[in-house]
């Protein structure tokens, strides 16, 4: 290694350092009610990535940018050689909160400079170098599919098909990412290993007064896309009983959509619809068409795929009761992912290192880290969220928990670039329905 | 009278030319379904106006345009003079028919013709002018609120309000009838009487096997808006009993506002939700709001004012339930119109001359003739609607049931040229919610 290399700098970072860089983050697409606005590829985006690489190579990083905008910021001690990938992304949902990603990225750029710190002054003693990733679109929202950056990276989804897809207005992910100066040509890091820390997004840590989540595996998630194709017709004209209302239709998918839990142990599924676009959506008009998209998950795979097989009977029945075409298509199956047992551990010992509470726990929502979880040992670890909200301005984390997390977290960057789980297998997904209970 | 001026041309015209120039008409904003889509000053409707002026200008009549777009194609016999105003509207919902509006005029262009064939052979003496009139924005798709054109012609919108709506890509009334040359200096005419033939868009006629409803009145109508604010979250993080989700919310509206009609007689009461936009509409995240607006319409308007508040009682206890804020507002009320009497029993005979069948009838939809009747006695005809189906591309009036309403409003016209309606008055409101019944 070549720590003594003038170009490396090591800056000790405090705690304070860490919440002045975390809490400056927010006023790239600040909104009024203290959460942030920056889908992938927009201005407000650009901004806070921008920053960062500023950021990170005032820290001594080498930042380099990939094909599909991710962006890697590197302590180099073995030049060409694997890396221990920490990180998460940078954007958000629309009126999204604060900290959804964005604190794992700033934890991780401290995390990393703080190995970097212990490296440089001789007492650790790396096997990997370090490098601090933010991915670009993990949120989806913008441009779909989420998880694209990392899902790329890793080789599930096709580089040029990704920078083909396009936004409701016409915009290509290629064009917004070389907007905001984001089209790499980099080659990816190979990776030794990765972890991430996010918010929980739910509220069991709050619940049991834990600091860390150790995450064991990811839901079983899986949408069903639903076209409801009845007839356009006029509302002031049409007596009731000659319609086919696609909208009143559409409607009953809804309730049928939440009422599916009731046939499932509490908080082990959710259900929702989340986009539901009416056509021709004039005031008076019957609706001819509602598209809408029903998002399935459950920590077990047999729940989801009993709630689908039930919706399908009851929409398919609602379709003949009301004389109504509806079609409905399986889209972004993704099955469930254990991370390695050894990671869990990891987290578990690092977190009793660092004198925090650490329990085990499973992620409902996706992360970049199911994707890289596929190719390299992947490390996920929570912390808490004040109510569970997520996705929304008033989602909110204490300092005292994001500092605390930062400090696990940088316990287990120690451990990884020390080569702790080194020949560890990745995680796999899990088919077989009856096997992922845990 | 001078009708021997040579600038008064006449030409004989048969019910193949009508015909002719009717489904002439269709080829602008032709569907592929066999619909038209022509909203309110796109090219397409501004396509089929110019071929009006044209068309009218070749039978002889002088074509002039107000300020709010309103075409008015005129036989002046008596220069200055009041006139029997004909017409209809030449615009149309999108992905709309090719019936609604067009047949009024088209009818109406072929009804002033032979009215004024029948004048220059000195077979028929006027006593006031005939004017077609091809009215803006009837359907209010593009440019809310609907009956746009005629409503302002007889003073009940504000000229530089309307002028100065837009539409969503903020294009204003005004820049759009000014790039389809319709944006006029012409003062309105003074209108003796008014008549216009629609199609049913019902299927009362059909069903009675008659061909010419003679119109009462219109329906009481209402709308509701309703803004459903709930709390954005993310789908896959967020366990059920934590939501506070608007789509569930707004969903349960959608079915109120169908179930309400069983408190009523059946056919006598008509709801919808039409427009329901949802926010922020992304797949993965638990919407926000939901605005939607409620469309009634009665008979009777105590039949309105109970659903009204059926609806308001059922919303404030599910906004209490599911904890969430729900705001209801009224708008765009229309009360009862009746048509005077006078001009029914006008309709009736005129029938009667023309050898077609004939009963009275309701109209469940607005027309201009609502708005007109206001300053005017007026006189509303219907034809039949095959299936009752309106405002979607299959709907459908046979040649038979097209020609039969042309013969017989001709014989309307003649009988309101030569001064049947002097002497009656406009239709008034009916503001009292017990006096309505027919």
């Amino acid at each position: 290694m070549n720590s003594d290399d003038p170009a490396y700098t090591s800056t000790e970072l405090a705690d304070e350092d860490f919440l002045a860089d975390f809490h400056h983050t927010s006023v790239y697409g600040a909104t009024e009610a203290g959460g942030i606005d920056r889908q992938a590829g927009t201005a407000e985006h650009g901004a806070v990535r921008a920053w960062f690489r500023q950021r990170a190579e005032a820290l001594g990083m080498t930042v380099t940018i990939d094909g599909i905008g991710n962006q890697y910021a590197t302590y180099g001690w073995f030049p060409g050689e694997p890396t221990v990938l920490i990180g998460s992304h940078l954007d958000s949902q629309p009126l999204g909160g604060r900290f959804d990603g964005t604190y794992g990225v700033i934890a991780a750029l401290h995390a990393a400079a703080r190995v970097n710190h212990e490296v440089t002054a001789g007492r650790l003693d790396p096997a990997h170098n370090i490098t601090v990733v933010d991915w670009f679109n993990e949120e989806g929202a913008r441009f779909a599919p989420s998880i694209m950056g990392s899902s790329t990276m890793v080789g599930i989804k096709d580089l040029d098909e990704m920078l083909a897809v396009t936004d409701v207005d016409g915009v290509t992910v290629k064009e917004a990412l070389d907007s905001i100066d984001c089209l790499g040509t980099d080659p990816a890091p190979e990776v030794a290993a990765y972890a991430e820390v996010h918010i929980e997004q739910g509220r069991i840590l709050e619940r049991e007064q834990i600091t860390i989540g150790a995450v064991t595996q990811s839901w079983y998630t899986q949408k069903l896309l639903v076209a409801v194709k009845g007839e356009q017709s006029h509302t002031g004209a049409t007596i009731m009983s000659d319609r086919h209302d696609a909208l009143v239709a559409a409607s009953k998918i809804v309730l049928f959509t939440e009422d599916v839990v009731e046939n499932f142990e509490p908080e082990k599924i959710v259900t929702s619809v989340g986009q539901f676009t009416v056509y021709p959506n004039s005031p008076i008009v019957v609706p001819r068409e509602v598209d809408l998209v029903i998002d399935l998950r459950a920590s077990r795979t047999q729940d989801v795929l009993d709630a689908r097989d039930t919706l399908k009977r009851q929409i398919a029945d609602l379709a003949a009761e009301r004389n109504i075409r509806i079609d409905v298509e399986d889209y972004d199956i993704r099955d469930i992912q254990h991370y390695p047992l050894d990671g869990v551990e990891l987290t578990e010992k690092a977190s009793a290192d660092a004198g925090v509470s650490c329990m085990r726990i499973e992620t409902m929502a996706g992360h970049d880290s199911v994707a890289v979880n596929r190719i390299a040992p992947s490390v996920m670890v929570f912390i808490p969220s004040v109510d569970g909200v997520s996705h929304c301005e008033r989602e909110f984390t204490t300092d005292a928990d994001m500092v605390a997390g930062v400090t696990a977290f940088t316990q287990i960057a120690t451990r990884l670039v020390t080569g702790a789980l080194d020949g560890t297998a990745p995680g796999e997904p899990v088919a077989d329905a009856t096997s992922e209970r845990i």
